[in-house]
This record gives structure tokens, C-alpha cells and sequence, in this order.
């Protein structure tokens, strides 16, 4: 028996987030039919994150256990054949038995991409989201970096969520512009449900003057969902790094 | 009567080029129907330049001759609502009458986009080539900036094009790279049909020592369509910019 890890980037705008579901079509189902293209096995799958529907990936990691002898470039190949477009598979190894990619993930980076312009951007339908009133920059990334440290995140939590703990810490975030793109880049140990894209919503109007608080800070220590911002749109959310 | 100017950017992957065609869904016609739905009148529309299926534009300039009252900003709202998201108009005003967007233009820049990596970019699906081997791209830039001049072209125009003179200047030309995406970028008085495409066919041979030249120039001289490399798909062609 081998504990295999792949690693993958796709575009969610043609799924349903990460996890299996009835009539839906996720990230999760179309990697297992290719597995079992590929290899003739059924394995069961431990995605890193449960994205949403249309949440992107630059990176995401995923690992099976597996009897069969491909090796790890077999899959690749056979993966990057059998998958559709849309999903890519970068690389596959041999990790211990007891990695699970999703228990033992350390840290995690969320890039959440906003097109600031007038006027939408062909290449970005459903890739940013399209804000198109002016940003204050600095007063956002000022706003953003009082994020950083350990804290219970119910604020930025979705109503409805039934994890347990809610504190989580977050080791950076920042705001940039890159011409017509705004960044807001994120790292932490794990993130609740829905937690960067009411961040990015708590900023927008942090920045815009459409909230009573001035800093993530201020709404973290309200605890309250209705202190924060509204939820952003999922297709400017990206997870872009895992690290054991 | 006023003559108008629009400048517009489109993803091209789901065109069939600029001109409007039998059977075909090219932006001309898309263009003119929005323009039919905004004001009620069918106009004459000259495009920049005859871009091929499935080639892209951040910047693509029409003219057209209207004796309707609506104002260029009522323009831009209206099209930009009849338009489907992969046509943007990003401006409109009025020009001088005897301005045309194809013969009035000095200078154009294109963008080549070359997806470098093993695997496919799922982000980058008609959007990039996606060349998967090595590239010097030191080489490669040699190659590029020795096309720099007055030359006749035609060992970089596709056979059977009917132009008359094949003479075109071009003012800059560059190759570098940006983390695994590699860009062409040129710019020029105008250029024949499939120019920049076979460009980058006949660039990438050159770094990879498959062709018995070593930089454009040489190609240039044989004056031979043989004599140049393959061309390149056109997904990864951008018209950049367009200069009156």
C-alpha cells in the first residue's frame, strides 16, 4: 500500500467546489473517474480544503491510498490525459502512511482577486471579481493587516457553519494593486467557512466608509457575523498555496 | 453627422476574427447587432485590423459614421449591456471624418503568450500556447530584435495572402520571460497576414536549433516562406495596442 499526493490547480467556474455530491459536478468526482480511467481503481479521495463552487485553485493538494504499482509519472500522465482542461495535475509522490493532505496541512495561502475598472475584463469573466468603484489601498491593507495574530474569527465565519473552535490565526495578509487588480493575500493556519470572502467584503467597505469599524481587528472582537461586511464573490477567491 | 471611435478588448476564443463572415460568429457582426439594439441603426463599422479566429485584443479600435444623437458615453452603456462579457467597449468618442481606424493607424503592438511548463495551465485553456520544452530565451531575444527595421517580410506572410507590398517596419521586438509564461512583444508600422504567428514558430525553432538560421534577419533575407519556422497556433496572439 502506497500513500500517493497529488498536486493540482483547476479553474472552479465549471464545478461545484471541491466535494462529491448528488447532481453536481465537483472537483473531487471528476479526479476519482480519472483515477479509475487511468488506474481501473476506486480510490477515496482527501482534498486539502472543501472549496466552494467556483472557488479557484492555483495549488491544491490531494491524497489516496492506493494497492495498485503505477508509478508516480504514470499518473501525471495518465491524470493529465483523462482530466478535462480545466484540471491539472503538476505532480504526484509517495508520501508517509499517515499524511492525510488535509490534517496535516501547517498553512494556506488565499489570494482573492478583484478587478477594479470601470469596464469588465473579457479574460476575467469569472476569474476576479469586478468592483468598479475606486479602491483606497492603503486605508484596506492598513485595515487588512490588523487581521494578522490568533483570534476567534466568528465574525468572519458564515451563519450556519458547525466547526467547533473558531479561532484560527492568521500569519499575514495584505492588500496590492497590480494596475486594474487588487489582491488581497492571505495566509493561516486554516480558515473558516466563507472566512476570506467576508474579509475581502469587510474591506471593501471598510475602504469605501460603509461600515462603523475601521480594521479587521474591531470586527473580530465584535464576534458577530452582522459586524462584518458582505460575502464577497466566489470567483475571485483562489487557494494558492498548501504547506506541510 | 459624427464619426466614432471605440476602443474595445475581446477574448477571440469563441470568434471567428474581426470580419464579418456567412456561418460564423465573428465581432463585426456580434458588434453591429449591439450597436442595431443600442441605437436602431445599422452602421458601416471599420475595424483596426483583420485579426484572425480566435486571436485576442486588449485593445482593438473601431470607426463608424452615425447621424444618431446618442451621446459616447450612452455608447459605452449601451454596448457594453448588449455585448456578451467577452467584448468589452472601454471607450468612445468622436474622431476627425476622415479618421479611419485601419488607415489612420501608425503603429500597432502584438503579444505572443507562451505557456512554459510541463503541464497545462487550466487558467490559460485558448489563451496561451502551450509549449512544454525548455526555451533559451536568450536566444531567442537575439533572434527577435534582428527583425527590427524596414524590411520585406515575406518569408513571414502566409502563402497565398494577396497584399500587395510585403515592405513593413518594425520598431521593436522582444522576447522575456515572467515566472513560466514567455512574451513576444512587437511592435510595428503593420503586419502581414500570420506575421507575428510565424514569428514565434520560426523564433522557437531557432532557440531550440531546428532551423539553419539563427535570427530573424536571416529569414528575412531568403524572402521565402520556406525558409521560416511553423506558425504559431493563434490562441496565444494578443493585439496589445494600436497607436494613432
Amino acid at each position: 500500500m502506497r500513500n500517493l499526493l497529488l498536486t493540482l490547480s483547476f479553474d472552479g467556474s465549471e464545478f461545484h467546489g471541491w466535494q462529491m455530491q448528488k447532481n453536481a459536478i465537483t472537483v473531487q468526482q471528476v479526479l476519482s473517474d480519472a483515477i479509475f480511467k487511468a488506474s481501473g481503481e476506486r480510490v477515496v479521495l482527501h482534498g486539502c480544503s472543501r472549496t466552494d463552487a467556483k472557488v479557484h485553485a492555483n495549488m491544491f493538494c490531494v491524497n489516496f491510498k492506493t494497492e495498485g504499482e503505477m508509478t508516480t509519472d504514470a499518473y501525471v500522465g495518465a491524470l493529465n490525459y483523462y482530466l478535462p482542461y480545466s484540471i491539472a495535475v503538476k505532480s504526484c509522490r509517495q508520501v508517509d502512511d499517515d499524511f492525510h493532505a488535509r490534517y496535516s496541512c501547517r498553512q494556506k495561502e488565499y489570494v482573492y482577486l478583484i478587478w477594479n475598472a470601470k469596464h469588465r475584463n473579457p479574460f476575467y469573466k469569472d476569474r476576479a471579481f469586478h468592483y468598479p468603484y475606486p479602491i483606497d489601498i492603503n486605508l484596506m491593507n492598513e485595515a487588512a493587516m490588523s487581521a494578522v495574530g490568533t483570534h476567534d474569527f466568528t465574525s468572519f465565519c458564515a451563519s450556519g457553519s458547525e466547526v467547533g473552535s473558531k479561532v484560527r490565526t492568521v500569519y499575514s495578509a495584505k492588500v496590492l494593486r497590480e494596475d486594474d487588480f487588487v489582491k488581497f493575500i492571505v495566509c493561516g493556519d486554516g480558515f473558516l467557512y466563507n472566512m476570506v470572502r467576508i474579509m475581502v467584503g469587510s474591506l471593501l467597505e471598510i475602504q469605501g466608509g460603509r461600515l462603523e469599524y475601521k480594521t479587521l481587528k474591531e470586527i473580530i472582537e465584535k464576534k458577530d457575523r452582522l459586524a462584518a461586511g458582505f460575502t464577497a464573490p466566489a470567483e475571485g477567491l483562489y487557494l494558492n498555496r498548501v504547506e506541510y
